[in-house]
């Protein structure tokens, strides 16, 4: 039996330091209430760049400054964060993965990727995941990951992999999941509502695994009063988001949740022994496969720019 | 705009002929309402064999005479059965996708499948899909099927395709389907309730696509008396299978049902063109497939048990 | 020596096929004038999507509207679309290039790329290059392509190839033009002015090359009155796209153009024998290339989501 | 905010000593004005070999003797020569990139390189880099280059590197300091003119970087009187070479210069952290680099003509 | 016995056509005396461009119509032209090696080799080496080859092998040719003179092989009246180049020649199994080579620019 | 400037003492004269052992008694010879560079090798050079040294080195004094003649450096009478080696000798300086090496017998 804990909060929004102030605080808390795996929201660190989706691409001088300022706050792996992240995981006994925006530091160094970033309760960083696409107005401040962190981690939690927001609509991406054994499938996210529930609960069904959605909440109020582009939204609205965090099992029962608008620390108890009997009937990437017919070929080589002494 | 009609209905079970009249009569009834595409539930002709699911798999004299009973009312393609659908199609103006339990009549003639027929509105056979992976005790009648009638048929209601009952929880094979461009997407099968349609709405989401779950209505008083496996089930229960069938528009939305507990033909409108604009942030199978880093390949060949002259 | 037309015009936005008619009608006056080879802008057919430089990403209604609209007139290749423009170009004794906005008949059906589409003087189609990074806000309408179509043309105009718009910018996709034998590289686009120029010049003299931008020219009054994004740009515009296109010969020099402003095909005579003497103390691809140390290895594949029979 | 300053000087013609004894006054010149970067031209010592451009390759005596001098006069690194470079440096407190005319002190010790060389704010060499393919005339007396030194170096200046005035024609080599996370871009050249300046400025465009062009400015009366070579010029000149340095900005604005026709120290800021914004829509070796289609492989090795004991 | 003949003559100067006419005359010619290996020039197609040792490197325009002229009487390997040599070559029943400007024709087509071309006697191309080192003015034309052709040839004539000019001044690149084998060793060129022999007697010995020496006459009155560059030679020349092929045995004896002055086919008889015989005291790449020490390594790969389907 | 002194003398024919008593006349001559630096043939110290050319291998009575005194009058480094001609040296001021026939005091002591042996104007051994493959009949008396000394001296009167006699037709061996940076080069040997003379003027042209060529002069009557060897030789003879010491510049021109038949202490003056200018073309370690396809590992280390404390 694993508890799980799925963290909406709110970032101290484009400032990092302050932001993994925040996380490390609620991995404490989350690790005092007995949680072995905390998850956090899509880009927590330094927060979701909602401005791409409500600045029109041809303002080129808002839209350079706000992008300049998330490098300027954006997450390289390794580094004094991922340090500060890891030793704030082994002091609560606790595997985190968060997301960040990461900075591409093994080429322009000018690039970022919306990453999902798992460091164990050793505090070592097992693996980063960057998201393959970025859906929409994303594509203005995001770059395409490869698939070199497309992997199931084996962890004292059991074993845990995710996909990010909308990655979850890519049907290969999943099965590479499920092919790796996957038991704990995270989708940190900025999507909520109705139907983004549906799909939490299908990928519930589909793979046979628990699934932890978790989103930010994030009121217009928290934004730094500086940045313009928040007067872009309607007047009326309170919540730039307002989360939408939810734990499925692996028959689609939602278990926790789903919560909106206010700050909280989701819990669920995940027996995962249990959990594999329900693969009698269905086991996506086993009996019910047909390898005859399917072969998936997965590239997960690392893009490099470059290569040579 | 092209109207859709699913079906939910009770055939004659395990009396193949009658089964059929009764599926003609709902061909032509849809077809006066404009239907331009009748969707009936998995296995409509000659019923689905349920028995599967009651009957231990060691009770082999009943088991034995169940096999030979649907066996002898199972459909062959082409026959009369077919011509006779064909038929009613044409009359009607429409096309139909109908579920059917199919004989194996290239070999041994004594094995059957979980198939899809399509027949198009001038009443000619477009299409067989026989389910790949047959779930639990289904696989204690049906056989797996290949891979060669797994394809999208471009016709003149769209491009429409499907697959079979938890067929739709095989990514692979709904990542066949989007990539062959499908915009209207069946999903006859026995499944109903709360799981089964967030997994709609989710494929709807993920495809883009019109979803139509077609379920059947099945009563116990409208099983042939003399079939003892009904004792089996527990006595309080009205319904072998109470229907649900719902349509979903490509944004996820149930457009029509679900409806359980009676049989009616359920009507939704699917306006293709205004649905390609939410491609617009999401194609799985186009700008959001990453061909660099998946490649699925897929054996579309009839699996052939002699090959030679 | 050959003459060389760039066809700076406004196409029938969003209307497919009276835009081909006009592109045919250009295509004759330049065969009369003598062109061997004639140039459209970017996505000249059925125009450049410039809605998603002014309407946020956000704006999910407005885009979902447009993108069914661009799509319903977009280019399958080859089609009925292709044959005439083939047509017009045998009928004119010249090859043409040609921007469009591609849809992607192989796979979805539902994706777009921009393509620069090569016809020769016989009417066929010899090549099609899909931009491989659309830029900034160009990401909301069109896909990522392949470098499938990343090749020089021997044709009897000579040695002709191209990238789109800001690849103009990708070191590496250029050179594979250079190292292709490139003589007169075209660059469509939607850019102008002066650090377009300075490209334009730049390209020049680092490959020893004819360059050709060509550019769209394009006022607000020439937009559908229904199209509402039009509104969003500041009134006093007059312009769309003013054009700026230009030709410039491989020593650096401007030899047509700029224009801005008014349509109008801008025309030229090239040289080629003369121009390789420019090779003598600079052959980017070869003498200056230094393969010992640099090797570019380049994935030419055509990405496909599906491989199978 | 980092000023930078590119010397555009004359050097005491083929007298190393004398022309470090300049170098060192505007080193501390460019330090009193505050400069952290202090930029000189190709081979400012001992001077540029302008003679390989007016005396033909069959003239051995003149090209002997010429050839005797250069390399009396050239750089061996290190030297006494880069020593006191070195404490120009540490004395003014920036950073010196200066071209110079090296002599491969590791083999025969008679062939030259048109080197450029790098010396900290501490004074100590941080790199080297060899001209890799020396131009036209100059191939008669330099040789080419390995890329051991085609580094991007990290100082407190930010990350800066270079390429030798044709070099910047080399896309692959671009390419590798992009993908090095190159700020300030270094071209010191011989070259100047409109058409160098449109590759600066494009330089600037497609790296998203400051370029700083820095040429020497040197008048036929500053010519040692003994050089016959002199007299093969038209007489009616004034200048060897006008200068022409020219810095300029990541969106291709020149920010200072063009200066010609005078020996003067050109400055600019340059604030790297705001330049960083410009990335959002353009990022060459980021997201805007197509790894999965293009892989460069660079062989950085030395050359080494014996390996061994 | 093989008789070997060294074709000391003037090409029709920067016409290939008509060069490759009076090739196959003296093919013919040699075959007709019994030659089994007829050698020709440096560069003897289309003429060696002595241009670039009297034309200064700045004089661009007269270089780059000569460049360009050069360039279009280049010879691609295969093509028509090799075709035509082929067919002199199994006519006269004799092996061809004859220097020729080659045209890189797998990358930019605009760069140009100082290449060795072999021939058979059945008229198939069997090698080519393109110039290592072009040398001093060489370097205005000729860009580097790389060792992918430094092979020697068993032939019906015996091993043959061969460097360009100052090549030959080269030991590794000898020592390459020892070790292959070789026992006729060519060396066109465009030299001549005391030093020369020297060198041509010393090789000789070193390999112990025999050498052959073959060098252009060429008067200027030979030269098209148009080329300007003529004028730059004092006017009291008569020759161009005046020859001075030669043939040295084993032993360093001159066999035949040098002739100066005039065009002439030198002949002369190797009895390769007797001077094997010399290898007695003396086996550079055998019993004297001391690989316990000396180990050379050479990179006898293509240089290829890109690489990819 | 420096002045070279190339002894050609007779030695004391198989006594060391006397040998080197005659050495250091000879060395005080030249230093007075003003030498730098004094070249002795091969070794002249205890004298050439030409008996290995008359001698049938299978005399062994005869060989084993001149082997024994060979060895009786070798020399040992160090040891008190090599003192009193470092006491020459210094009293004369000059580098001297002397063949012997040294013994291996390191492991058996009755193996002889082939050396020369150098030492500088402070009386100082500075380096011992064993030739590294006796030739022909000297297999019989000298052994196989290793490359610990094939090293170039940098020294007061430039950077020598040097091979002996047929050493220098190793191609590999003169590469490793090139690459070293030599700048004399000195050539001891008991060769002579036309062909002689042509390798030292081609290795002059070939590594562009200064070429000593320095040879005994030895009459018969100058033998001990008691060698009965001396009557394998045709009675006419008066010399046992005539000589043939030649010293020649860095353009292959002969600048002092060839002198034979006589004892004499040939000179020339070296300008180093101007010297160099002659690599403007041809720099055979250096600019025309390249490096990038030939990579010479040359194992310096010590041939040691026996390796352990």
């Amino acid at each position: 039996m694993i508890k799980i804990a799925a963290v909406q909060a709110a970032p101290a929004f484009l400032d990092r330091d302050a932001t993994i102030e925040r996380a490390c605080e609620r991995i404490a808390e989350a690790g005092r209430a007995g949680a072995k795996l905390v998850v956090f929201p899509e880009s927590f660190v330094p927060g979701y760049p909602d401005w791409v989706w409500v600045v029109p691409a041809g303002r080129g001088a808002i839209l350079r400054d706000l992008y300049a300022r998330l490098l300027a706050n954006s997450v390289t792996i390794p580094s004094d964060t991922t340090r500060r992240l890891g030793e704030a995981a082994r002091d609560a006994g606790t595997i985190v993965a968060i997301g960040v925006t990461e900075r591409n530091d093994e080429a322009s160094g000018t690039t970022m990727y919306n990453t999902l970033l798992y460091i164990d309760e050793h505090g070592e960083v097992i693996g980063r995941h960057r998201k393959l696409v970025p859906t929409g107005g994303e594509r203005l401040v995001w770059a395409q990951g490869d698939a070199s962190g497309l992997r199931v981690h084996d962890t004292s939690a059991g074993r845990i992999g995710g996909l990010i927001c909308w990655e979850n609509y890519m049907p290969l991406a999943r099965y590479a999941l499920y092919a790796g054994g996957i038991r704990i499938y995270l989708a940190p996210t900025w999507d909520h509502g109705d139907g983004w529930l549906a799909t939490l609960r299908h990928i519930a069904r589909e793979g046979r695994v628990f699934v932890v959605g978790c989103s930010m909440a994030l009121r217009f109020d928290q934004l730094p009063p500086e940045l313009e582009f928040a007067k872009l939204y309607p007047s009326s609205r309170e919540w730039v988001n307002p989360g939408g965090s939810a734990i499925v099992d692996p028959t689609g029962a939602i278990v926790a949740g789903p919560i909106e608008g206010r700050e909280e620390i989701l819990y669920a108890e995940a027996d995962l022994d249990a959990a594999s009997g329900a693969n009698w009937d269905l086991d996506t990437a086993g009996h019910y496969a047909r390898p005859d017919i399917f072969a998936l070929h997965i590239d997960r080589g690392q893009h490099r720019l470059i290569d040579g002494n």
